[in-house]
């Protein structure tokens, strides 16, 4: 409560506001608040954390201007969660927004304030854990949960902890091979037994530590498969080791063949994880939480939901989601997220998993989001985690006005450019959820083939009459890891949502679409569209100089000149990929390079 | 002539001969030498650096149980040059032996043994020029022609020396900017003066400097286009600042816009070292020498000779060849690269420049080039730059029986390996001339359009109907900068050597080839052959089981293994992208995968 009068007392004073506020605890509550108005008074009334969180709240509604009064509101979700892929040389894996504020030179060295900002920002938008180390462990990040870091570790928990966030660590599954076991077999006692006494001493260090993180037999990680254990197996001596301290053990599902041979056409990549984890059903522990991405692939532009979040039902699960733009932009072309949440959350209805997720976007540039505009998706992805229907319009206004005042006209622009964003970047980019047209390794800029003849399991079998993978039932069968209902939405072209079409059918290119247009006609359309629609929001952008901060007005305009040449470079690669391939003209005669 | 005398009694030691030899020096000669025999004794004449040439030949011939007769030869070339790639990290770019054996931690850090070793290596095949560092001259490389390194550098020419090894140094462009003027502008006195002083520094600590070497405007490297002076003029300062000391300036004209938009059809990449240095014909100084790759594009498996060769009479050029397999198998796959000489010796005759250079193929491996069977390329290259005219099947046998004894089946085999080698890769690479069929980055194994719509200017333009740039007179003209006999032949399709069809031509799939095959049958059939020759080499290799050293045996045999793993992902990968344009199946129905 302190701490929530501190914030308060500062914020309102920065804010130039002099509002008489009471605050008042509820028994028995956590992170719940509600704000009460009367004619002298405002009243923050919530639990032990649910006061800072009404404490920000109330803040932010009277910085933008909207009654203070808010009804009873608690969190749809328990955990929400931030992960980090910094690296200790200070390097951030797919960041796009700077180095890393929390590390450098193989050690935890940061600015102290910064770190008390980014508590700050977090809590305000309801974020209560982190990890912060990559989940990819590179050396020496194993050793973050040794004697060797914990002394460092423990500070970056002690100046965080007021801010009601937690820590979760991403461990390196063979750290007891290099820590002198020789094995991280799991059904070894001694590795057991090594875990638990690893896990108590880092809860001497850190007694509220969330839990540990793990990415393991995925993408040239150790885990259990190693030792031909499952995952369920894998899973038990660190889940088992964190459960007498309350710890959960957060399990990434993002595991798949990354050596496919592009001839075997009969192993399909999106199916992996729903064939590895389904028959696991009822063994994992119950403080461990199956965490999977939000596609069965990885982050693209547009895929379905993962089939795994409709099984398992007696398994936790979180589902994971990826601000930082690494398929999407790079936060150099403008993705506002909010869209693709709401769509997954109302494809997935009740079968949302509990526990939620995301791939960081921060990082020591300025500005902390590389691209100004690129904070609306951290801002939202609190909402989001805390409230699960948010209206992305709602968030979008909510942060417009958060950050650039009052200004209608200025927000309206700014609000209708973060709508549009993801809809004008899908159409200049990847076609109908085909997936994985980008530059291998950068992952920036098209390269319709570069993963063609790859081994991570990423194949369009584009040829001179159609393209894609046929997933329904007379292909792979990917789509019967769906309920029957949605498989049988899926299974048919005429029913599949437009959008998805590619993902799920093998198409010739002169396919009629319910549209009317032919398939590769809907493309070039699409890309001719995607790209004007990129300058315009360039335009939009260009007529607010001199109404928002010079700072912010140049980094977006640079960034957004960097859009439209993106945007252009994908239309004309992916018009003449499909050109050189179907032979179809424009029908509309537009520059399509031969 | 101490030097040859030592040598020579070490190493007929070593071979374990006593034969009383006299050594004669031929008074104005100079790397020339002939060995002459009567009853009692053998003689060897020769120059100042000729006597140890002569030593090293006949302790060769005895080696391979040759007549040491040696008529008066003198080599063809006075510059017989290897350069080097080598960071200062120890790294080397592009070098598939291991690490440097010059470098290390950001200094001159080697085993001494190893640099004699080096030097007796060189120095028996007649190389007498070595620049160590890379043309690429990363921080701190650029500081190695001042006070920071030259102590060092120094050092490792005292080593070289006895050898008749002379150094080069690549030079850093832009040094003057970073070491105090702000500009590297040729025309300015500033600069000029800088050179002068600069240079003459480095002849107080090497006097027998052979002089630098440069990488200018390519690749990002800076240049004089940067101050809008064109080569000629660029090189001008460092030519004359070397000129009073004897020094050259190897200028190297891989220049070319690697910026390119891949949808402008009318700049030609291979056409551009052409364009840019024949207008400066008669500008360079006469100690400046132009370094031209082999081909026109940047040592694909198949290219035609650079047409830079045939122009610019006055101006002195040298031919660089690239013993380092960067597209050629990487030391893994087998290539042996004579044959690939002789044909540009037969196409430009009288044009072969005078002066000749060569990437290293060298590393810290034990054994110097990663597959022991490489080093036969750097045996090969010694012989050609002295002698030109030399057979690629006697120099097999030449460097089989040194290496391997007497054993006449034995060396059968490994001459018949190394003789079919470049026509097997070539089989199952990249067909017809077309290059650039390769990984971006690492350039080992298949991405037919890795490369298609990036900046590197290397286009296949392949659509369902056809594939390939046509360079003729009818398409971007490239053709048109060789002679005109030549040209004339590269211009028509039915004249056109079979391996350059796709460099010079856009060819329709079905289009119908002099023997008869259809161009797509062709492809078919020259990758599923090339896979099994592959194979074939492998089989031949394990028949010399229990030999060779085994250590040997087994270097080769597992790269080998690799080799048939490599060659079948091309076969299939080039197959299957040209029945996925093309459509047409293979007429012995052989597996294309779909």
């Amino acid at each position: 409560m302190e701490m929530a009068r501190a914030e308060l007392s500062t914020g309102l004073a920065a804010l130039d506001m002099d509002a008489p506020v009471l605050i008042q605890a509820v028994p028995d509550a956590d992170e719940g608040y509600e704000i009460l108005t009367t004619n002298e008074n405002i009243t923050i009334r919530g639990g032990k954390r649910g006061v800072l969180y009404g404490a920000y709240a109330l803040m932010m509604r009277l910085a933008a201007g909207f009654s203070p009064e808010t009804p009873w509101t608690e969190p749809a979700c328990p955990l929400r969660m931030l992960n980090h892929w910094d690296n200790m040389d200070g390097s951030i894996e797919r960041g796009y927004a700077g180095g890393s504020f929390f590390f450098r030179d193989h050690h935890l060295k940061y600015d102290e304030q910064r770190i008390l900002q980014y508590g700050r920002l977090l809590a305000s938008v309801g974020i209560n854990v982190v990890s912060i180390n990559n989940v990819n462990v590179h050396s020496p990040a194993g050793l973050l949960i040794t004697q060797t870091y914990l002394p460092e570790l423990k500070q970056v928990a002690d100046l965080l902890r007021p801010f009601g966030i937690r820590l979760l660590v991403a461990v390196d599954y063979a750290l007891p091979v290099t820590y002198g076991l020789g094995t991280a077999d799991p059904v070894s006692p001694q590795v057991q037994e090594w875990w638990k006494r690893q896990v108590s001493l880092v809860y001497q260090y850190i007694p509220d530590l969330c839990g540990f993180l793990v990415k393991a037999d995925s993408e040239f990680r150790p885990g259990p498969h190693m030792y031909q254990r499952n995952h369920a197996e894998g899973a038990q001596p660190l889940a088992r080791a964190l459960k007498p301290h309350g710890g959960v053990l957060l399990w990434r599902c993002f595991v798949y063949n990354c050596k496919q041979d592009w001839r075997d056409a009969k192993t399909d990549r999106p199916m992996a994880p729903y064939e590895i984890y389904t028959p696991l059903e009822g063994q994992f522990d119950d403080n461990v939480i199956l965490q999977i991405k939000n596609g069965p692939y990885d982050f693209q532009v547009r895929e379905p939901v993962s089939p795994l979040f409709f099984a398992m039902p007696t398994t936790n699960k979180a589902i994971e989601l990826q601000l930082t733009q690494e398929y999407t932009g790079q936060q150099i072309d403008l993705f506002y997220m909010p869209p693709q949440w709401q769509e997954i959350q109302k494809t997935l209805g009740e079968n949302m998993p509990k526990y939620i997720s995301a791939v960081s976007n921060l990082g020591d540039d300025p500005n902390w989001t590389g691209h100004d505009l690129a904070q609306a998706n951290l801002f939202a992805y609190g909402l989001f985690a805390w409230h699960r229907n948010v209206d992305p319009a709602v968030c979008a206004q909510w942060w417009t006005r958060l950050t650039f005042g009052p200004d209608a006209s200025c927000n309206q622009t700014i609000v209708s450019m973060l709508l549009s964003s993801r809809e004008i970047y899908e159409s200049y980019n990847t076609p109908l959820g085909l997936c994985w047209m980008v530059n291998p390794n950068n992952h920036y800029g098209p390269s319709p083939e570069g993963y063609e003849y790859s081994g991570w399991g990423t194949y369009l079998r584009a040829n001179r009459d159609a393209i894609g993978v046929d997933r329904t039932t007379s292909g792979t069968g990917f789509i019967l890891q769906y309920p029957e209902k949605l498989a049988a939405q899926y299974n048919r072209v005429e029913t599949c949502p437009e959008q998805l079409l590619l993902f799920f059918h093998r198409l010739r290119y002169n396919y009629r679409l319910p549209s009317g247009k032919t398939l590769v006609q809907h493309v070039y359309d699409s890309h001719f569209s995607g790209a004007e629609q990129a300058k315009a929001l360039l335009c939009a952008w260009q007529m607010l100089k001199g109404k928002i901060p010079q700072e912010t007005y140049t980094n977006v305009e640079e960034r957004l000149m960097r859009q439209v040449s993106n945007a252009c470079e994908w239309r004309d690669v992916i018009n003449t990929y499909f050109f050189r391939y179907s032979g179809i003209p424009d029908e509309h005669g537009r520059v399509i390079y031969p």
